[in-house]
């Protein structure tokens, strides 16, 4: 099997991968509270586990490489209810700045910054347009559970998509790390009990910013209780399928920026 | 009537305004290329405009104030068509900053921030969430054809919302300064030609920077040729109304941070 | 009449003036209390008013562009008098170096900062210097009342030039948007009441930061009951003309640097 | 067994953690070129590894943590033989500052930051100091092979403590993750060839900046081929129990600032 | 004789001063070219001489401290003839700022900022304002030539107030470092010799950028060949009586900021 | 004699030192505490001395230069003991980037920092790894004690090396400055008193920040009392020649980087 990962090669083994021009997936996830049955990695975690996957599925046709997972973003909502790692945009951005600049000067080109951390989606805009115009590199960004969202609709039961701490999540983790779960603090967790920006305004045009604190006292907004390992593994496998979708799609990569 | 533009008030008059615990719409829009038939301002002019009408229709029952219009955003992506003038986000966010900043000084604390620009969504999001934290005040953010979304689709005939110096753009423009529309040009200007990543991905979940430029070579997406007034009449009032809906949905401006 | 308005002009018709070396007027003003008469936006709309009608005096002759004014500055002196929207110098710094940037990006490079609030002074012959270097262009500042000092001199009664919420200040509201001065406010509101460094030190040499508050009970420091709109109206036209003729003084432009 | 790492425990059990006042041991490396047998994770992973082998040595005594390992630092002078990525110090130092503001909001005090990457000792040295004094805590930073330097004479044969992809750093990979290593490659393999400013000089009191490849041009300092598991095992444990020490020393955590 | 330099008195003894709220002065130069005759440290000798004669007229009476002097400021436009060390604003700012609020700290609030730079005027104008508002403390800042303008008026022969390596400045270096100074290269050096803003626009009002050598070949503007040392010492005296004024106009220091 | 300061130079004079590719020394010290019987310059005051003693050592034979001294670094330690001017990191960065920008600006290539201040030590190897990098010369620091270690050890007879306001530093002050030293408040004063990190660890491998007042309520480390201005003379002298050994090791400067 022909290894994806950055962090287990040797310097000249990643040079030759430059040359073959691979496409670098850039997990991003996060450390924070996820209720009270799930471990403070899971962002980190599964955005980690859905690049690998990806990049297994396809690395012996293309090549492929997964650098470590950034695990810290931006996750101020989360600080009151502790257990949180969080920073401000401006270290957010110099982190990716700095691991971009280096894998362009490796002579990577094609990167995609793969978001497994809700806070993160706009500030990852915010950086890919900034980065790309800068290294004058196609960089790209997606959360896997809104690029997978079509078939995390089908695989999940009492909720369309990646909440936080909820059926998708729990499910992926005890896929995945079954050790770190407690379902016994699981069942009877549904979030949130408080109201809303969109349940007030009546749509999810307008943002507001609140803590989690304001909105779920334990954490959780969705329904962890229905969560299973199996339906975990589906989704992973779902997320990595569409990632590596994305990864070998010739024509976005050569898109004109 | 009463006056709810900051700039024509007296401090007096503005300073009772923040007794009375007023909120205060800043206008956030850009100034960069629309095509060969729109001016630079239309972004600016029209967020402005939005801001102005929801004002005027609430004013005499809930204290409101309308700032001047920040008329330049991130706009990188419009430089190489010029007449353009961008922002980092960086500067975007020390000017926004700096205003936010004065407004609470000034005791004001509900603050929406409303949006003209689609370049600037993802950094309101960040520069909301940072802001409201560092000012513990409700500040909110919404793009004004998002929020009226629905509304829109049913007045437009050939797309479903505001695209870039498109039917509904130029709609609006036509109904406020006619006198700056070249429905000349207008005509057989449709775009984009060039493939978009959603066409190539098959979803909007990715997202790479892309120039105008490689996008359309006359700097339009949408069909402007179906431009009205009257249309443009009914977008504006349509985003008045749903913007007026949410400065007095007191609820929504009390929800916990 | 040819339009000398960027935001009022189709990127084409941007791109073709900076074709033409056109120069560009950037207007600098501020937001903030002006005494009990006059509204908040006077120096933002002073500078805008000055630097269209140089403009048009020389647009048949030479290319020119009025960009939108730049209606905040550094304004923290007047923050206690509330209704006043201040920045820091590094935001106003980030703000105006991403606009000349745009400017110079699109092919223009003789830029007039043309300024029209006393706070923005220093910072602007700062932000011109760093400019100017790192831009390799020709920018330049002024403020407009400086410039025609001598003509005002002479059209004004009660004082030498432009102090704040003056007789000045109060005549060119009067001469263009009558409707928002309150001349039974004017009346016996002369200041300052307070004494001043220069009074103290028995010169204007030192200098030393004092809010307006601590200055002028009321925020206004000459006399504006002097004021007439006819006298507002040959202010703006000696500014103009002054302007003008920084414009068009070909020499100036191409001093080498 | 206690568990002692952030990212497998959940929220409350670290906010437990926190009320007893326990010790956050940050572990800090490096993702970076080490020569052709070594995977470019070393200083990362072992630091890591060192960071847990520590807590668990006291956890039954004492309260301790364990945050994800900090994979990226000040790597420039690794740049140029690839497989590098690199921070620069403002990157460092706002990625640190986020973390660490994140602990003492959570309520953790004592933090002692383990390095496991040359070029980032004086960076720490200055992370440190300004961190302390802005979060009034006791932060304190060590590197595990300079805690540790007698222990790691008397087990090492070649050299006397940690160079770079060398007898210990080799031995250490060799006990932890012996796939990840290609001992074929590391005979023969020892550095520096090229003169370094100790030996020019005569003394390490001289500090200039040089590429590693400048030095040696296969990236290795040292004499890898002496490298064995077994010694690897007694340095992870020698700089664990120094480690381990540290946290524990009450008297030392609690010297006035 | 009370010592006044800060540099030259032990801890105890400032803070003492601190105690009986001394004034600080603290001087600000440039190091650069300064025409072929005089040395590069003109604006940093002067601006201490300044300081530390000002200080002994009062120190009997009041108390008084001279910090050492910042020798370089904002000097971009001596830098292509070379002799010349310049910081940015960015730079400049920040380090007036760690040492006015070192001062702070210490306990002193009366700080006077004497420049010796033409270059330094405006950027500590900036300097001063965001400082005294973030201190709340009374900082001031004056440039002693423009303090001393008058009495300086009537000692020079052949201009009216410091130029650059002029009659002025060079015999104050007569007065204060002769062997400094080269006489017979000042001979028939007068400048300048190129087309000013100022001429070409007729008034100082408009503020461009400009480099030394594009004014003046020699990097002289004035005529050095006036110079004595008794009109050096005339100078000096007269300056250092105004910057003694300042400093015990105790009206002046408790005006209301 | 050849002039070797800059400060004492004219441009045309430094700009033919640069076209010899001239060694430039730039000393930077500090002005803080230096317990009760020495003055606040200590540390500016000595890395100046050594400076232009090794520089006039080599001036006939070599080309060299030695700026004015940077006086103020990283002094936050001796803050809460009065009479201390310090900067931030980012502070003392931006001051040194702009001095080393405009040296090699002028040409200058070969740039050695030549410290005096403990607190600087890892401050200025980061300094010099990120601008030795950005401006592609041999810049490279040293602190003088510890270059001359050995033979400092042999003179001192209390202590090994300098401490702080110790035999070492009082010495060097006997020698040069004389009537600045108080060897009245020296005899008796040893420190420290209290506890440090080394003593409570067991090495100085560790690192936490701890201001002086914690660790000693003089302000002293060493021992004072032993200080002769004889010794002070060959300290100064064992510097200056040690650095002069750097400056003139062709070999050194031509390590590629």
């Amino acid at each position: 099997m022909i290894e994806i990962e950055w962090s287990r090669l040797k310097a000249a083994e990643i040079n030759a991968r430059a040359a073959q021009d691979a496409v670098v997936i850039l997990p991003v996830g996060s450390t924070e509270q996820h209720g009270p049955h799930l471990p403070t990695q899971v962002d980190a975690l599964l955005s980690g586990e859905v690049a690998r996957r990806a990049a297994r599925r396809i690395a012996a046709a293309a090549p492929v490489l997964v650098t470590p997972t950034v695990w810290s973003g931006l996750a101020e909502h989360h600080v009151s209810l502790g257990g949180t790692l969080s920073l401000d945009f401006a270290a957010f951005f110099a982190l990716l700045q700095g691991l971009c600049r280096s894998l362009v000067r490796q002579r990577f080109r094609r990167i995609l910054i793969l978001n497994g951390h809700g806070g993160n989606i706009a500030a990852l805009t915010v950086v890919v347009n900034e980065l790309a115009v800068e290294l004058s590199a196609p960089l790209a960004t997606t959360s896997y559970w809104l690029l997978a969202k079509e078939k995390f609709g089908r695989i999940l039961e009492r909720q369309q998509n990646v909440r936080h701490a909820c059926e998708a999540e729990t499910s992926m983790l005890l896929a995945v790390a079954p050790d770190l779960v407690d379902m016994s603090k699981a069942a009877g967790t549904v979030g949130p009990t408080e109201r809303e920006v969109v349940d007030v305004i009546g749509t999810d045009a307008v943002h507001r910013w609140r803590s989690f604190k304001a909105r779920t006292s334990h954490g959780v907004i969705g329904d962890p209780g229905a969560a299973t390992a199996e339906k975990g593994e589906r989704l992973l496998d779902a997320a990595a399928e569409a990632v590596a979708g994305v990864c070998t799609n010739a024509e976005f990569w050569s898109l004109p920026a």
